[in-house]
């Protein structure tokens, strides 16, 4: 199984914390992590996953392989700037978000719009035109994010139909 | 001055004129319209900028330069899918948001990390973690909408650190 | 129309009057000129055209609207650096490849593979494997190459088959 | 060290064969195999290196994971299309070129310009305007292939100027 952790360049103390823990629990639990394979939060759950034994593959956006932070095992270089953002939510069957900025509110939209589960620890909240969307999953600390994770994928992936509805979990 | 309009390939009819009207406003200015060149949202507002005498340019997702709505003038062809929702974002000086499900919503993303302005018209609302983010900048009606993007563009368009954050408006 | 020209950022002048010819009389046959939107023969082919009032569209690989040269009317920023290559031809009806380095062959490459008409001038040869092959379509000076881009177009775009081979002109 | 494979989707069985002996070899030295993860030549280099204990890598063009070969370890899901072939190119240190189409053509392209090593096993042969470039590294067989690949990187890969001149070898 293969699970995105999604989450900013920079961050705090406690979120590198949680994003280290939620690495190593799904490096426990077998999982190979994908993320966008540079700092803060990206480099946070690749030291858990690696510390646990797990495998990390990083999606990088420019040109350098050793952009990588020192934990990825498998540098992805695309070299297509932050349409990579695309490339990490395909690639991984569900995903983790972790606070983050704008490049992982992209991540989100583009993980609802294909119809793969999101799950949220202290993330973006959406709403529409008034309308509150609750297709983020919360989660309250790492290990339920990762139950949840690993629930998502199990029960089967959403589909997504062409208004970007997706059918999975009702939402 | 080009500015991209981002909605829905399904949207009401409401939400159409809206658009339409926006297209024209546009053109009128002078504006070239740039948008993902498919249906919906994107369909009415190139037609609006045709009946205006206006430049629209269809970024197609896909392969095939046929799926451009009739009212695209000049359809770029990209193949790689919903990444090329990054490439309206960055074509683009300004942005003008008109509903839209979450591949609008990740068009909003990109702007927002690059500090390319976001003029919504019932559009997302965001916040993280509890507190709002204001970065999306209200209009009213489609005139508003197309004063506040020209507004946005001409006193410069903004620039972003490595966190997110851009420097326009104080968002 | 949409008609994609090729070639290097640098080039000779001869290379650049030929490209500069190329896209005059491109213009003045009602073609649209695409191109990757930089210097060289691109530039060369976009002062070409908007000399003889065409529309010329640049597809830049980087993030900066301003990279573009003075002649592109419209300029399509990517952020994907030299995937752009495919969308340039992607874009483009029928491809004129003058000179050209390695960013020249890989959209050659590209177009072959789609079945998109490569006209050729003073480019790339191709052999595979001792044997040669002759999918690029040779033209003598800037007349002949729009001429044959013309006929090829209006004959109809190639199809392409699994395996690399294009059914246009018994390639 | 991570070494690409790139050859057609559809292929002989000899050189099947010699794909599935490369990436035994490279397996055997403790090289990862990428490769654009479909049949052809990158089921068989894949099948070659997991029958070693080799790690394998599919960089895929689609949408869906199941259409990686069944010897990919890891899939990468990109979307992107044939823009997924920059991709394999900038993840590879050295790049082992058998046979291959257009497609493959695309990729040492890339690789030439941006001086990633091209080792070459029955593959393209260039020349440009009637003089030949020797820039791919020719290779007798899967041994001297792997060997030349590893030379290559060890020794430094190559730096590329802007004219698409790299700087390895002399090429």
């Amino acid at each position: 199984m293969i699970i995105g952790v999604i989450g900013g360049r920079v961050c705090s103390i406690e979120e590198a914390e949680l994003a280290e823990n939620v690495g190593r629990e799904l490096a426990r639990r077998g999982a190979t992590v994908v993320c966008g394979g540079l700092s803060g939060i990206m480099e946070a759950v690749c030291k858990g996953a690696l510390s646990a034994g797990g495998m990390t593959i990083g999606i990088l956006p420019g040109d350098d392989r050793n952009a990588a932070n020192p934990y990825v095992r498998i540098p992805i270089v695309t070299g297509i700037g932050l349409a990579r953002n695309m490339v990490v939510v395909k690639s991984a069957e569900a995903l983790i978000a972790i606070h983050g900025w704008y490049g992982t509110l992209s991540e989100i939209a583009y993980a609802l719009h294909y119809g793969t589960p999101v799950i949220g620890l202290n993330t973006w909240c959406l709403s529409r035109n008034g309308e509150s969307d609750n297709s983020i999953i919360l989660a309250f600390d790492a290990k339920d994010a990762v139950d949840k994770a690993f629930y998502a994928v199990e029960k089967g992936a959403g589909r997504v139909d062409n208004y970007g509805h997706d059918t999975v979990n009702n939402r």
